[in-house]
C-alpha cells in the first residue's frame, strides 16, 4: 500500500498555491492592466497571508510559513503593478 | 503581558484569506468580466487549495481546514464567472 506521507501534501499545497500566482503576475506584467482583478481581494488576502506566516512560524509549520512568504511577495507584486499600470 | 494565542493567528488569517476573495466574486459578478484574472493561476490555486484542505484535515487544523475549504468554493465560483461571462 502507498504510504502518502502528510508532508507531501503540505509541500505540493505550498507549491501549488505559491507558484499559482506566477501566472497572474506574468499575465498583469505583459498586458499591463489588472482593472478586473479586485483591490480589496489583494489588501484583504495580503494581510491573511502575513498572518498565516505567523501562525505557521508559531506552530513550526515549514510548508506554510515558505508558501504564504513566496506567497506574499507574489502578491505584493501583483497590487504595486495593478496600482502602477492604473496611474498611467 | 498579553497573550496571544496560536489559534488567535491561525483564525484570523483563515478569515481573512476566506474573506479576500469575496469581493474578488462580487466585483466578476457586476461587472460580468474577468478578462484579467488568470485563468492558470485559479486552475492551480484551486488544485492547491484542494492538497491543503487534505494537509490540514491529516495534520488537525481545524483554521487551515475551513479556510480552505470555503476559498475553494469562492474561487471556484468566480472561475465559472470567468469562464461562463467569457463565452458571452
Amino acid at each position: 500500500m502507498i504510504n502518502l506521507n502528510i508532508e507531501f501534501f503540505g509541500y505540493f499545497a505550498a507549491i501549488l498555491t505559491t507558484l499559482a500566482f506566477l501566472p497572474q503576475l506574468i499575465k498583469t506584467f505583459k498586458t499591463k492592466k489588472a482593472e478586473d482583478v479586485s483591490l480589496i481581494t489583494l489588501i484583504m488576502f495580503l494581510t491573511g497571508v502575513l498572518s498565516w506566516i505567523i501562525y505557521g512560524y508559531k506552530i513550526s509549520s515549514t510548508p506554510i510559513l515558505i508558501a504564504n512568504v513566496i506567497t506574499f511577495i507574489l502578491n505584493l507584486l501583483i497590487l504595486i503593478f495593478k496600482v502602477t499600470f492604473a496611474k498611467k
